[in-house]
Formats: structure tokens, sequence, C-alpha cells
């Protein structure tokens, strides 16, 4: 409480004050509509009335799932090291976009099953070659989970030392819908009809089957205790080690007042752990504060996370963009991107009314409902 | 005809050529939802497989409005010249997004009822100091409207001679959300309850005396002729100059193969009006296959505006963002540009399966119900 009263008290930048500013600027008052809000708390998260997202990275965390033994995938776990590969050669989806989009990637093995070591751009943070089968034990041990935490969190270091301020987060492993749909159906009590999606595309019985392992490993977990388990240690018994990853990088990037762009359904209930753990802590950095929703995506399960975040205190998560998304690695967020970038470029580089000499009286003084035409 | 069929029969890159190609790519089929419509848009577009949104610019066309002298704005007249000296000197929410959305501006003065000779950053293609008040006459000549539509296909042609294959298209005009809202109820026959907006925010009182204005007009127009005007003359009566512009702008744009980026509520109407020029015309230019929407609009007629584009042969008018934004300026198409990019990138530049030695099956033969997870 103390910590958190300090920083009120020596913030410099306040809501208001963004506000302020923004409406000063040569347009009708909320005539950039969400646009403005963007611009709002980027310049609150970054304490400046001149935000910049000048550098802007993804970081991909690759991992594979003991869960994937139980036939939740058509796809074999084999797929996960070959992407990483794509990744390393700048084929896949996610170089491309992000590249498109003015942002480096950072592919970072956090536990893939296969040896890499020949791919010269994926950094190996392996903790262990693939998460344990959650149907059976949990997906980790507390070394584990702390390790891959940590991962997450030197991922952001490493981008706070080369000047990054917007940090989109993504993930590559087969396997893991059903393991954040497993950590969504533990985390809201929702049952796995609505946290369970095709993910990148199963058949109705592969459908029917990840439903049953999801409730089963919910059932699993919740009865290996007397009290019901938090947050953190929901993550290691049904996350995965790129999920946890995704949740120690969101964390590590609040604390140093970077953007979080969430991407699809994997990274935002990864974000939504992040989330309910900073919430149980004594010291709570604001993370809701520095995350964005890039998309809402195809998948099933993804309203639910939304909701579910949205319910945190000080959370806005409305996506940014609607295109029927489903593939993960961070190409939502990469996709997401442009438009922090523009906000911060309306709040830093507009004119004023009043430095641009036009004459449309004082934006600031005027009401939504009495401007320009 | 004979025109149309020969189009079609030396075309060599088709829809079923675009979707299979982005099939082949390492992703799951469908999964890069909406983008891969754009990337197959812009293949056909630009027949090749590896189209390019390289060179970008958003075109913003001022005029001044007659029917500005109706009481339809809370702001006076002075401010379209005002506005395109901050376009001028890059202090405008144009100017920034533009740039953070890696796309250049060209301002036109296609008639501004101001000297701006010392704006050098401005054009000067001013037909007349602002069309004529439609409430009393028709807002153009003939000669009005042909040199107007000139202006926007000039514009495309220095774009095309700067190597641009993705134009946005706005404007700037005190009174043009009354203009738009008069030839939108004109070309649909929908009333001015649905086709008049805030504009830029203007008050329940001026509100009502847009919509005494916009069904004045309409009636006034129709009430001048025996048979029902056609989409030309109803933008030489109801449009703008920096309609007009527009109009003539994406006409041109669709003959040379370059992607039209249609901002908000003004600049989609005008668009709309070419569409129905279009396909009123002999020789028609798949004016539909070039169009994208940038963004959903809150000025209230642009659903209207949008849904009769639709409803036009071939055309695609889902609109890319949805941001509450009501600008106007080419803001919205400037902050689609990257979308664009990202999906020609996508399409351009990711490996295939086969290329990238990923194990997911032949993509291309399978179907979105049966793949990975």
């Amino acid at each position: 409480m103390t910590q958190t009263a300090t920083a009120t008290a020596t913030a410099t930048i306040t809501v208001a004050d963004a506000r302020r500013a923004i409406d000063a600027k040569t347009k009708p008052l909320g005539s950039l509509g969400r646009l403005e809000d963007v611009a709002v708390r980027l310049s609150v998260l970054q304490q400046t009335l001149t935000p910049t997202v000048e550098r802007a990275r993804v970081c991909v965390f690759g991992a594979d799932h003991g869960v994937a033994d139980e036939g939740v995938s058509a796809y074999p776990r084999a797929v996960t090291g070959e992407m990483m590969r794509n990744f390393d050669r700048g084929g896949a989806a996610i170089n491309v976009i992000a590249a498109a989009c003015g942002a480096t990637v950072d592919v970072i093995d956090v536990g893939v099953d296969a040896d890499l070591a020949s791919s010269a751009n994926v950094r190996n943070d392996k903790v262990r070659p693939g998460s344990r089968n959650f149907l059976r034990e949990p997906a980790m041990t507390d070394d584990e989970l702390e390790a891959a935490l940590s991962v997450g969190a030197s991922a952001v270091r490493r981008a706070t030392a080369d000047g990054v301020r917007v940090l989109g987060l993504g993930e590559m492993g087969i396997g893991n819908s059903t393991a954040a749909a497993a950590l969504l159906s533990a985390l809201t009590h929702e049952v796995s009809s609505v946290t369970v999606g095709r993910g990148t595309g199963v058949s109705d019985d592969i459908l029917a089957r990840k439903c049953e392992v999801v409730d089963a490993a919910v059932r699993l977990h919740a009865s290996r205790r007397d009290s019901e388990p938090n947050a953190r240690e929901l993550l290691r018994c049904l996350g995965g080690l790129e999920l946890a990853a995704i949740a120690g990088a969101a964390r590590e990037a609040a604390r140093h007042g970077i953007a979080v762009v969430a991407d699809g359904f994997i990274s935002t209930v990864a974000i939504l752990c992040a989330g309910r753990m900073a919430a149980g802590a004594e010291s709570a950095v604001d993370l809701g504060g520095a995350v964005f929703f890039a998309h809402r995506s195809a998948e099933r399960g993804h309203g639910v996370a939304l909701g579910a975040c949205e319910a945190l205190n000080g959370w806005d998560a409305r996506p940014l963009l609607s295109l029927d998304m489903r593939l993960g690695e961070g190409s939502g967020a990469a996709l997401a991107i442009p438009i922090l970038r523009a906000a911060a470029a309306v709040m830093s580089d507009m004119a004023t009314f009043a430095s641009a000499g036009v004459s449309a009286g004082d934006n600031a003084d005027r009401h939504a409902g009495d401007a320009i035409a």
C-alpha cells in the first residue's frame, strides 16, 4: 500500500493531464475515438505527453506440451520445432507481419522438444523439453515454473536495454490451446464447452477429446488440495512453459513502463493469469495499465478470457482489431502495433489549435456535443 | 462487353490462384482470417502473387461548400483554409498518422475559399472557391464537375508515376458532411434521419437544421427534372468539389490497378457515387475490385453508405477497423494501410510448407475443419 501511494504521489502525468493535452490538438473533441484512449494510456504508462512507439518488438515463446500425447491436436509435436526453424529463417507469418508493421522479432525456446542449436535466431532458454502431461501430473515443478517466468522477464530486460517501448507477446506450441483452455476453465470456473475451441482447426472428434481432457485435468488438480489453488499454482499445474514466460514477461514489462500487446487466445489467457497473480501480490504492479489487447480472435474461448481481463480492476480489455484471425505467433499483436504508433504520434506530434492558429475556438473548453461540422 | 471478356481472358492471376497460393503458406488454413482476403484481393488487383504495398499515399482533397451558409456547421468556413495550412505545416492528424503508418500525404486544394499560395505543400488545383449552395442551385456546373473529377484523376496519375500502389482518399471541407448526407439520401432514397449525423460534433439544433437542409435539397433537385437523375448528375447537384475529386480518383486508380482505401463517411459516399457511375458506364472498370474500406466511422450515415457499397456487384464493403473514429482527412485510411501492407507481405514473403519443410501435411489439400491445434 505504501508503494502504491508513493507511486501515485510522484506521478507527474495523470489521465486528466493526457486527456487535456489531446483535447487541445487540431481535431474535434474525441473525433479520433479509441485512438485517443490508446494515446492517453501510452502517456500515462510512459509518464510523458510525448509518448513513443519508436522501437517495437514481438517476443515469440515456443514450448512443447505433454498433453499433446492425449490426441488433442491433429498435428505432431514435431511441428513446434519445425515452426521454430521457420521463425529462425524468417519465413513464418510473424516474421513477415512484424516486418510490415515495423517491429522486430525475438524468438525464444523456453521448452521446445527439439534441438534448435543450429537456429542462430532462436534464443536457447529451454527450461525442459516440453511441459509434463497435466492429465497425469502438474505441468511444471515449482522450480520449472519459476524458471519459465524468469525467461519472460529476461526477454523484457533485453528489450528494455534495446530501447523497446512496445512489446507484443506471442507463442508457438502444439497442444497449447488445450493448456490455455484448461487454465482458463480453472481460473474462471467456466466449463470446457466455452473455453475449448478448434485451435488452428481440429475436427469435431478432436474437439470433443479436447473438452474431455480439459474437464478431467481441471478436476484432477482441484482434487489434489483442500483449498482453492491460486493463479500461480493453476499456471504451474495446467499451463505451459511458454504461457508462464508470457506471464513473466507481462509482469516485468509493466514494472518498466513498457506497453504489452496481448495477441490472441493463448497470450490473453497467460496475461489474465499474470493479472490474477499481480492482484494477489502485496506490491502490485499496474499490469492493467500496461496491457493493450490486439485483436478479437476467432478462437472460441477468447471472449471468455477477454471478459475475465475486463473484470480485473482498471483493465481495458476491448480488442483493437477484429479480423477473424486465429494463428497466434504474436501475429495479431504485430498488426496492432501501428495503431499504438499512430496514437503516440497523435499525442506527441500534432499541432494544437493555439499553435496552428486554427479558429476552432478553445477545443479544451468545448464538449463533444457542440464542436465542428 | 468485348473489353470485359478480353480482360478476363488475359487475366493471369485469378482469385482461385491467389487462394491456392496463400493456402500453401506455413499456417493453418484460413487462420489469418480477413488478412487473407485482403492478400487475395491485392494479388488479383495487382495481377501478381507477390503483391506490394511498398509505396502508400493518402490524398487529402480540400474544398468549401456553399451550403455552409445555411448554418449546418458550428464552425466558420475559414476553418477549411486554416486546416489546409495545418496540413501544409505537417501538424494535423493526417500528417502524423500517415507518417506513423508509412504513407506520404498529397494535399490538394480542389476548391478552398482561401488563398493558399504560400502553402508550398498544398497543390493548387482549385476549380472554384467553394461549390455553390445546393439549397438554391446545383453545387457545380457540368464543366466544374468534370474539372473536379479530373483533379482526382490527376492525383492518381502523379501517384502512379511515383510508384504508389495503395492510395487512401480523404477530405477536408466545412459543410461536407451535409453534402455527403444529401448525396447519400439522393443515391439511396434514405431519409435524412439516417444519413445525417453530427459531423465532427454539432448540437441538436444544428443537427435538426442539417436534416431540413438535406431533405429540402434532395426534393429541389429531384423536382428539377422529369426522369430520375443518374449518379453523375446527383454528384453535380448535391456533391462538392472534393467529393467529385475523390470519385474521379477512385475511378482512375481502379483503371491503373491501384488499391483505393476509402476513409470514413464522406469518402465512402463519394466512392459509392463513383461505383454507381461505373456501373452505369459502358466500359466498366472493376472499381469494387480496387476499393478497400478502412474503418467503420462513428458518423451516423456511414452504415447506410457501406451497405449501399456492399450491394454493388462484386464489392466487399466490410470495414477493416472499427475504432469509433470520425475525423476524416483520410486518417482512417492511413491507419488501415499497415493492414494492407501486412497482407501483401503474407502473400509475397511467407514460406510454404514445402519450402520450409514443415510436416503439416499438404495444407492446400486440407479443409478448415481438420488442421493443426
